[in-house]
């Protein structure tokens, strides 16, 4: 490695190349030089009167320029040189004969943004007219650090500084689709990564290497599937995020540590169980490492143009890997990004497992929707407009991509009749319905909807039992309407979401966490896979009520929608159709909604052959009481 | 401890005194002596002619007995002696002076079993009819073992003989409702143990030495609340059930540990989670102590009358416990034992957690049964004539006890009613549910009569929520009939134990356990809490198939039924009645008798935004696919 730097700062007018310059000069203590100083007067007249100058005007004026450089380089002098240098011919003359000395930072704007801030600049020579002309020259150099200028000066000072250190910024352990795309919408932020990937001999080779080579954004990204290297490539206190199976995250831990320091931190970017999380942030920080537990949303489009970010754990240590997934996750109506520390402990992973559930139930809910219409005779394009009309009144992204799914043709038929019926799941669901039994929560949305795609499982067995158990009368017409099923829809809709809450409201309590219900929602309007219009909604509610359902509007919409969802059910049943989450909505509210239970009858049994003892309605003391009861 | 001995064998004319008394001679190398070889000329004509002993003609008798014993002990000679010894009065003359050395078994049995075991003897001169003054002369030994004489003789040989060493055969660690009742049983059944039970100061204080003096049939039994005193005290190798929470069952073991040796035999008879069972056997393996995971159902009666065992674990270990548990286990119809070996590691755990699970859902539904009878008007005495009544076709333990809870009265009114409806429940319906999750099979009827137990738990929500969501419409006529009701609840039992003994189909495949669903069934038909005529007949079905509701009668059965939980679920939708059992028995057929489900729409949406990929119905390859939806 070179001790003596020549930093090039190229780019078109306007970019702010002087204004950078000027501040990493000062910064780095290297002599900063203007290009356009050293353009000759018959140069400044030609461009000061609009016309764009030849080849044969600029070969001087660089020759001229990369003097200057090469005599810091033979003096062992680093210096700062800013100049547009749009074209590769015009950086080859910059850099010729100090090839090995000299860096280049492209200072990256679209033609609007750039245009803009030409108009607000006064008294430069050069006249806005032109920039059309240099961004048609524009040449986007390969061997360049591209660098956002929406950033500030001073960021971007900092990112020219951290990467002329050769230490990459930020650490992604796992370039999966989603570490892929997180990878480059990292880079796309300006930050300067370093890439890992595992070696698997002739399975996985130099992924991180081929990587990088597919996606141009990732070009100065350093690479490696040797852990030592890695993390030596990475800037103290290191920050790595684990983009791997959530199965894996233990042996990954176990074989990255003999490389990290004291104060490192790690970011468990996948699907983990929070409980597991939880432990293994009390297994590190006992060797001062950080874990930071962060449940991602959004899918591989999500992770690529800004997912739902989810983190939890030391909040110390969250605020220095903040600045680097604030930037990343998508943003909100009000352009806050949807990224928010969530809690200690797990909580994140908590969360995000919450998430998964609200989404399987809805996901659940659609696909019953779309057989509802269907047994009423509607083709799926037919569907597909129906679904799209509802969007007038309130819509999610679910419904927007069922939506996409149904006009999707295959020959002359629809591509979903040719899908085997079958659902996968992959821990999150299953874990949602642990955590509600272990936490004593109802969570039936969300387990009955996990319940479904284990039926779905069984496809041998339904076979058999379709032929066995037929509807026991022939169908009689059926009497439902569109606007019956967009009402039980909304309605299963409602008590899902007032679930989901319902059960992070309750691990909240029980771990002591104390999450912001409103804040959670905020995060999950935009860029992840349950954001809807009703979410957004949900925000301003839980500002002020912790329970959904005791909302005035909430209760006069649930009690205007109920008499839909009972005719939806009822005929159901009728015609033994299976819509057990719809089914199960109703269910629930009328169960909730009793103040009577029979629970009683569950005591006085659990007494009387285990002698477990009950507690009576009249002794507020909530003594137990034994009965002999032959 | 005294090396020599003398070992009276007592109890009434006919009960064995003699042919004990010859057998435990030789095979302990001690002389026998036969009191009645000791009566004078006199005594015996008098006896002969019928005509009871005078306590003067005994002094003389039993006098001649004693110096026979001490002249023994004199000459550090052990023996053996046979005599009635009917009063304490003449028991003291027999052990005078030689008290120390002394020890007394008394065969026990009643007067019928003895005058029937009499009238078959021949040549022995004393006549039956002599038998009934015995008995009223009999006082029963307190300081004595009573073994019950439908023994065999030489298991009463075998007892005496453990006896003799001072040494208990079987330890019960914790004497709880359930631990206690169970120590009964087992001296009942002529076993001698050694009770422990810990020691807290000033709460639990000399536990084990109360239960002795509290239960006449424990007067032998050794006692300790100190650990190293109580393993002391039992024979190698040791055989120890744990009755204590299943919480604590980790630190239990810890604490016994120093004092086990290789061999030594744990059970577990409470109710652990079957993977920690899973653990613990193999920890306890590696020091060659072996774990038997017994699930016990009855509750605290069936732990004195005879409880259900399912034990599991190492089989050659359950050989060797296999004589102290079935002996105390039910009976089922044909007399053979309810405790039967149920396949590796924590599988009786795993076993006893499902029944549970059923019998959650079991309770639900009579509580629902319950609750549809009262809406119909009906008091608890008419509900429960009901129940009563349909016993001619069907019955179980909970139909019967639900009967009999209906009828409990306080005051004017009913003591159900005064009953707090909050319900609470101990970890195995929990478990059922997350193992359900776990190994992906919908066990649906579980987990809503589990959440149904949840739900009761928030009465002050529950209480705000009726005031908000009353009925949507003013109920009108109830059109349901006695019938109706039997009918849908025979429904959902039917589902219920169809997807109880899935699940353990599911588990037995998973963990290749090999379990026999039919054996399983049968010693679930008595001594447990789900006991019932329809338990029975599964004894019978799964000899034929392992899918219930592949049978034919089932089929007959179950689509005979639909038109009823058809009619009950409808009208409990519309009038709004909480029924979630029922209605998900009904909701889960109809689902798992699609043949098509709707689940090829989740696949998609899956595919769409995490492209998680979907297999093909035309293409049996299994082969994945992914499409760009957009």
């Amino acid at each position: 490695m070179n001790k003596t730097k020549v930093i090039f700062l190229i780019g078109v007018s306007g970019v702010g190349k002087t204004t950078v310059g000027k501040k990493l000069s000062e910064s780095l203590d290297y002599p900063f030089f203007d290009g356009d100083d050293y353009h000759s007067q018959s140069n400044i007249k030609k461009m000061s009167s609009g016309n764009p100058l030849t080849d044969e005007d600029r070969m001087e004026w660089l020759k001229k320029i990369n003097a200057l450089a090469v005599s810091h380089v033979q003096n062992e002098q680093s210096c700062i040189i800013a100049c547009s240098a749009l074209r590769k011919t015009y950086r080859d003359i910059l850099s010729s004969s100090i090839e090995l000395y000299a860096s280049w930072y492209f200072l990256e704007g679209s033609y609007d943004l750039i245009y803009k801030r030409m108009e607000k600049r006064t008294g430069h020579f050069m006249q806005s007219s032109l920039l059309k002309s240099q961004f048609q020259t524009l040449e986007i150099p390969e061997n360049a650090l591209r660098i956002d200028v929406r950033w500030s000066s001073n960021r971007i000072v900092e990112i020219i500084k951290s990467n002329g250190l050769k230490k990459a910024e930020f650490g992604v352990y796992g370039l999966g689709v989603m570490g892929k795309n997180l990878s480059r919408n990292l880079a796309k932020n300006g930050f300067v990564l370093s890439l890992y990937n595992r070696h698997l001999k002739g399975k996985e080779e130099a992924i991180a290497q081929q990587v990088k080579k597919t996606y141009s954004e990732l070009y100065l990204a350093y690479t490696s599937d040797d852990l030592e290297e890695f993390t030596s490539t990475l800037q103290t206190p290191r920050k790595i995020i684990l983009m791997v199976p959530a199965n894996t995250i233990d042996e990954v831990i176990k074989q990255l540590q003999p490389f990290l320091a004291e104060g490192d931190i790690l970011i468990d970017g996948g699907n983990s169980n929070y409980q597991e999380t939880r432990r293994r942030m009390h297994e590190l920080k006992s060797k001062n490492i950080w874990l930071i537990g962060a449940g991602i949303s959004g899918g591989h489009q999500g992770a690529l143009l800004g997912p739902s970010i989810m983190p939890s754990g030391d909040k110390t240590a969250y605020a220095q890997v903040k600045p680097f997934l604030e930037p990343i996750a998508a943003k909100d109506k009000n352009g806050s990004p949807c990224c928010s520390y969530i809690g200690p402990e797990g909580s994140g992973h908590f969360i995000k497992m919450v998430h998964n559930g609200i989404e399987y139930a809805e996901m659940q809910l659609l696909a019953e929707v779309v057989l509802l219409f269907r047994n009423m005779g509607f083709n799926p394009d037919k569907i597909a407009t129906i679904l799209d009309s509802w969007s007038r009144y309130t819509t999610s992204y679910l419904l927007e991509i069922t939506a996409v799914i149904l006009r999707k043709k295959e020959g002359k038929g629809w591509l979903l009749d040719h899908i085997l019926d079958k659902a996968e799941n992959k821990g999150t669901g299953s874990w949602t319905t642990i955590s509600a039994a272990q936490l004593g929560m109802p969570s039936s949305m969300i387990t009955t909807s996990l319940f479904s795609r284990f039926i779905s499982f069984f496809i041998e067995e339904r076979r058999l039992f379709s032929e066995n158990f037929t509807p026991s009368q022939s169908p009689s017409k059926i009497s439902l309407t569109e606007g019956d099923i967009a009402n039980a829809y909304r309605f299963a809709s409602i008590i899902n979401h007032y679930q989901g809450f319902r059960l992070i409201k309750e691990a909240s309590k029980s771990y002591q966490w104390k999450l912001d219900l409103s804040e959670l929602a905020r995060i999950w309007t935009s860029g992840c896979i349950i954001r809807s219009t009703f979410m957004e909604s949900l925000v301003e509610i839980y500002k002020t009520t912790d329970d959904l359902l005791l909302h005035p509007h909430m209760i006069k919409e649930i009690n205007a929608l109920k008499p839909y969802v009972k005719k939806v059910v009822t005929e159901a049943i009728h015609q033994e159709w299976a819509i057990p989450a719809i089914n199960e909505s109703l269910v629930f509210l009328t169960s909730f909604s009793k103040a009577k239970s029979t629970a009683n009858i569950i005591q006085a049994q659990r007494d009387y052959f285990g002698a477990h003892t009950y507690q009576r309605k009249d002794d507020p003391s909530g003594q137990y009481y034994h009965t002999h009861w032959q």
